[in-house]
């Protein structure tokens, strides 16, 4: 026969069912939270003006290796295709933006704004919350250096995070150029690098350490790492932060730029009411080191701290010089969904509910299963999702169903009710339970809906 | 310094931006109208009660290979990854989600109702239409034989393409067990899998040429071939065709079994009011040889019907033999992504815009950028998507960077209207111009928005 039936012999031999180490199958449940995160960000960016572009899962090793060096070749997942390509899955979504930004310069036209929503792999040591598989979140201005797109950079993660349900964050900002301009006037531009590998380690040791590893391994005088300690010790609201540095920096072009940015940041989301608490002027951050080049953005939950920022980036001088000649200065920033996600499913934000239905109908009697399926879709025309159950069992069994998966109501019918041309709904959260005729179902199931929610 | 200007020399080496052969990049304009689409499907299939759910990019060779031997190889992206592992990229969502099935089977339940819209990669060779990375858009509901399930995929599909916006399209629907009835009586049982691969020919070369075939490949008499042909050579409505099938296949068990079912589901179709002028029964389709083994489904656009299926599927008894001793029927379907945007293209169902945003405020004054980004944001309080263009340049500039984008409002504002409290209003399709006072600015939008769309 060709179509053999299923073969349930335990001693047949089968492949174990098993994923790749450090991927991750996604359960209905975490997945429809995921779906609904992905949709939030989408009408967040879209309601901006950001489009959604997508590039190749594969690209060319050449392209996503740049000058990345060692260190990112070892996390690629990198090999030679059936054609003889050296290819490679692409690890981040910043890289092919550089590259389809070079490659349809003329079709998208500058200014650009994308968000970019797609999954990238990492051949890293998995961890706790690390996996070798995860989705980026990404959205960007590019082709322009004004400072409108930086400020609203920080509006578009305020409006992210409230939307996404969170009221207690902070934002903390900053400005390299800021410490640049400092560095200038202390002449030591050249050890920029070794300053902030220190400087980023503030958080974790505390200034008293990073003074001696600055004196140490960054060949700063004493006087030279307090000059630097000072900067990133500025206490006060931002308008005084600010008046403190603009004094101090007065001197560097460089340093002044970065603290009138600043001040026009501030000053705009007064004007637009983003509540002045949730932002914090924070001259320490330096976010990596070679890529930003002007505001820095990081995002923390007030009671989540521990878990690191959940949406951060900045602005970059050059995005694709590897790939074209146009200069493409941009700014963006990056939501952390797996981190997002743990911090909503501990915070009490996300729905248990595995269905995405609200009401099951139940399948009592088989003689009526074509009924049962047209009264679900005149249910569903009315936009209330309706699942069907398959089969024709116990109704026990189905109401159990019903509730393992967080169905809100079941609607039953059996040979009473057809003939009385009437349905029973039922409430699996107050388990009451309600007969109402035909012609006034759906009416009854949108209020019950509705009386669920408040 | 540490964060280098761009480098505009022309000299200066660059890697060329390029894609590999067979992959694409999605500017914003087509990427919106797949967002669209994806989204659509989504709603529809979760208001039946389908939940999403995702794998991994990467499993097991030997878990996607299956017993699928060199010609599924061929087509595998497949690698040996760090850790020595033989991996590859998934070439379809219904390996993985009969590995998943299996290794979940306790935490999912049965039955279990899941969608999987995701990436699958193809090593084929790329031809008009046809790429190595495509998305793949798939329902299934597994656990269960009933033929409710059956019925619900149909149903499915019709509210599928109607949510699109297709009107006219003909789901063509068929059961195996039809034939594998008729094979049984001719004693043919054997020959099944030639048979049907002379048979899938039926629409390219005609029933002279599949019983010539029939007779030489397959190893029938005239008269089998004859009487095979004869199956797939009914016409008239769905109940004259189930009429004759039934006397035809009387004496075999499979056969009317088969003949059954349809008659389920086209009963229920018209109990539901589904148009039956969509439906066509259509013994000839087969849709491959060794998996599909009940109802049998394809959709073709009426205006379209070159391009082929575009929402195919079917029920088979056995998902995952391969992994589990458990039985796993099921019934599902697949949209056909690229193939229907292509159609929508075709057809015009598929806006031209490339903006994600209705409203584009114009940068007309730096000097009220902060209130131009405040206005923004109350604009988008009222749930209107609205762009702040990011540089103060000149009007006819902001303006046609509009138009191109396919913003429908352009919101400016000077020194005149900051001094009165009012906005203009330009409506880029009839280009009139409008001024209101700052306190209707929304409404005003809304309005404008509204009468646009009528």
């Amino acid at each position: 026969m060709n179509s053999p039936a299923a073969d349930t012999n335990p001693d047949t031999p089968r492949i174990k069912p098993a994923t790749l180490k450090g991927f991750r199958d996604h359960l209905p449940g975490p997945m429809l939270a995921r779906e609904q995160l992905i949709d939030t960000a989408r009408d967040v960016y879209r309601s901006f003006g950001f489009s959604p572009i997508d590039t190749p899962a594969l690209e060319y090793s050449e392209i996503l290796l740049g000058k990345g060096g060692e260190e990112s070749d070892k996390q690629l997942f990198r090999f030679t295709d059936q054609g003889n390509r050296d290819v490679a899955m692409r690890f981040d979504l910043t890289v092919p933006l550089a590259r389809y930004a070079a490659q349809h310069l003329h079709e998208i036209g500058m200014p650009f704004k994308r968000y970019h929503v797609a999954t990238v792999w990492r051949a890293e040591k998995p961890q706790k919350g690390r996996y070798r598989e995860f989705i980026q979140c990404d959205f960007d201005t590019i082709g322009t250096t004004s400072n409108t797109a930086d400020i609203e950079t920080l509006f578009v993660i305020n409006d992210l995070m409230e939307r996404i349900g969170f009221t207690e964050f902070t934002i903390r900002v900053n400005n390299r150029r800021l410490l640049n301009g400092l560095l200038e006037t202390l002449e030591l531009t050249e050890l920029a690098n070794g300053v902030l590998r220190c400087l980023d380690k503030l958080g974790k040791i505390g200034p008293e350490q990073v003074a001696d590893e600055m004196q140490q391994r960054a060949g700063l005088s004493r006087e030279q790492a307090d000059g630097v300690l000072a900067l990133a010790d500025c206490h006060g609201t931002p308008d005084e932060v600010l008046d403190s540095l603009e004094t101090r920096l007065a001197h560097s072009e460089t340093g002044s730029d970065g603290v009138q940015k600043l001040r026009e940041l501030f000053d705009a989301c007064q004007v637009a009411g983003i509540p002045q608490d949730r932002l914090q002027l924070d001259p320490a951050i330096a976010r990596g080191l070679d890529y930003y080049t002007g505001t820095i953005y990081e995002t923390f939950l007030d009671q989540l701290p521990e878990i690191g920022s959940v949406c951060s980036g900045g602005r970059y001088d050059d995005l694709a010089g590897l790939f074209t000649s146009q200069p493409l200065p941009g700014v963006g920033a990056s939501l952390g969904l797996d981190r997002l996600l743990a911090a909503m499913q501990e915070l009490g934000l996300i729905q248990h509910s595995t269905s995405a239905a609200e009401v099951l109908l139940a399948h009592f009697d088989a003689d009526h299963c074509a009924q049962y399926l047209a009264t679900a879709r005149r249910v569903r025309a009315a936009g209330i999702s309706c699942e069907v159950y398959t089969d024709p069992r116990p109704l026990g069994k189905q109401l159990k169903y019903a509730d393992r998966k967080g169905f809100r109501l079941v609607l039953i019918a059996g040979a009473d009710e057809f003939a009385n041309g009437t349905w029973q709904i039922k409430d699996l959260a107050s388990g009451e339970q309600l007969e109402v005729p035909d012609d006034q179902l759906v009416d009854s199931l949108a209020n019950s809906l509705a009386t669920n929610d408040a």
